[in-house]
């Protein structure tokens, strides 16, 4: 079962306020979606996850197929079943994390030979088929086309053979893929090129998906050259669709992609970040090992309404972090992790208030002012 | 505030059970202590110790004193305040640390000297009057006496050497101590020399404590020589205050324990092993990395009503191992300081019930089960 709705759209930019229906639940959109790529959302339980109202998480199908395998955990209720998460999942493709081994892959019509770092360098062969039997074994709500991700920079050339073979690729995916209910999301590609990019959603449409993601960003380019992107292919693709903007990224990023249309977003910086002391706040990053919050008694940040937030000070993080002490991780991811839900519930609000702008305006001047 | 009372006393065997009154809650006796070394307990929030039904735990006054001081945990509400803990603390008295560091320490009369490993090596002289300022100021709610660990095996000569100066440091320690409203306890020693712990409990006896507490065990010694021990002063202590076996032990050791009459434990066992992956169950100890669990759909032990049991699987748990996934840690963590607290929560049930020989005659024999 899956479903998008549309429950209201800004007049004053491209923000869209939606909601998908899916086998685990409902997700308001736009929504974050935090990232658990070896079917665990690092230092975090399901339960924290909950409390901390996370909707949907994103696994990924690479790791998950060398370790411990798509068929142990289509043996343990899928994905779901495995992990205790009864919301909804999307996985990759796994595509991104192949074409990132480099040297230990190789590319050819057919899909993408690669070898394994986890057992002991087997030689695995991933195509469009083989990417939608693993998705359908792990049993996400949302699976992805497999698609190549290029490297930046690339080539004029390079990148529109690769948007030619993504293309013919996502057909090979929707043809094999079987009646199971997940949804299936294109990619559109294209490097930095515009008319790539527009190639790229045309050709999907063509084929027809339940949703699109614009994939390849975030990997090098400006922030302006990212918006380019963004506006060169969101406009073309069908308001009655969600569209997924992958890997992206800070705070600031995130409500730049709902101004563009964007409904959904994952990324590891808030999970990343927090495990090296780094924490998202309402008035920018604070890097808790600095000397000035030794004896420093409020929050991580005073405005965040979090477990650890309420509960502790920054000189306890920050002795945490110290003292290399475990709990140092739990409780960071959990701000961060919720900074940026909150963030998307913000956002939300200020869509259906019809004040998206204004509230993006705030946002970002808000958070010009450094850590005092 | 502090009060011993003693509820129940067995009639087949030493084991009582009490009750600790504190200024932050009652604690139920015979009672686990999970150790809270740097102001956690590893991978542990206050809340998931609160939810196991954890009542005291313990901290080290060597590792505070360090690192961030205790200048500074006075300052943030001692240590109930600075690590969000609401309920009672017992913290050591830094002396077997120091002891440990071997060669980096020197003893006198006065006390210690020690090169700290965390300071650029800077130098430190803890003395029985330094360690009660140390543990006042972090604000426990029990305070242990400075005492000198000895290693094992140690000469008759020079184990009696060091009972007659812990003694004296024992009387300098009350001397010292202020009218904080904190609980002081002796500690017995006497290496492995039964009369040596008789006169060690005696001379304790004469200064009169709030509690007594029998140090250096399960440093090497066989079984029987620590029961030995443990019989060679217990006996001497008066029953209407409150017992404590420092560093001990395995779930088998705690029931021996309360069967000479112990009320109060502390030791590392269940949250180091967890980390490393062993896991007490009902029937044995479960390692988990082991290959039979792979596909293996139980709960680490059926019998267990953790939040780890109840939600995922022994192949779950053992993935997250394999994985490096920190959430392993704490998932295991929950397990066995769960089953510990459990325990002994069984062990107090017994002894009200006039059934504890019952009982550990029947956990004995259940435990040399081997892990199906």
């Amino acid at each position: 079962m899956f479903k998008f709705s549309l429950i209201k759209k800004d007049t004053e930019s491209s923000a869209r306020r939606g909601e998908l229906t899916t086998s685990h639940g409902a997700v308001q959109t736009p929504v974050f979606m935090p990232v658990g790529t070896q079917a665990t959302v690092k230092t975090l339980s399901p339960e924290d996850l909950k409390s901390m109202g996370a909707e949907i998480i994103l696994s990924n199908t690479y790791h998950l197929f060398l370790r411990p395998g798509h068929e142990l955990i289509r043996d343990f209720g899928q994905l779901h079943g495995f992990m205790a998460w009864d919301r909804a999942v999307l996985t990759d493709s796994g595509g991104f994390q192949v074409f990132s081994l480099a040297e230990l892959r190789k590319i050819s019509e057919e899909g993408v030979t690669f070898q394994s770092p986890v057992d002991g360098g087997a030689k695995h062969l991933l195509t469009p088929e083989y990417a939608m039997e693993i998705q359908e074994a792990l049993g996400a709500d949302i699976i992805m086309a497999f698609d190549e991700c290029i490297p930046f920079p690339a080539t004029h050339d390079y990148a529109r053979e690769s948007v030619e073979r993504t293309q013919r690729w996502a057909r090979r995916c929707k043809d094999a893929k079987k009646d199971t209910g997940q949804a299936l999301f294109g990619i559109v590609q294209g490097g930095m090129y515009p008319e790539l990019r527009k190639q790229s959603a045309e050709g999907l449409l063509d084929i027809g998906f339940d949703g699109y993601a614009l994939g390849g960003l975030s990997v090098g380019e400006t922030k302006p050259v990212m918006y380019e992107m963004i506006e060169a292919s969101a406009p073309l693709l069908p308001s009655d669709k969600p569209r997924y903007l992958m890997g992206v990224g800070t705070p600031e990023d995130l409500v730049e992609g709902v101004d563009r249309g964007i409904d959904m977003f994952d990324c590891v910086m808030p999970t990343r970040n927090a495990r090296n002391g780094t924490f998202f706040t309402s008035f920018g990053r604070v890097v808790i090992r600095n000397a000035q919050y030794e004896r420093d008694k409020q929050p991580i940040d005073p405005a965040c309404g979090c477990y650890t937030c309420r509960t502790f000070t920054r000189a306890y993080i920050r002795h945490l972090f110290n003292a290399n002490e475990l709990l140092a991780l739990r409780l960071g991811t959990i701000h961060n992790v919720y900074f940026y839900l909150n963030l998307m519930q913000n956002v939300r609000t200020s869509i259906e208030q019809g004040r998206f702008k204004e509230f993006k305006k705030e946002f970002l001047e808000k958070r010009e002012t450094i850590a005092n």
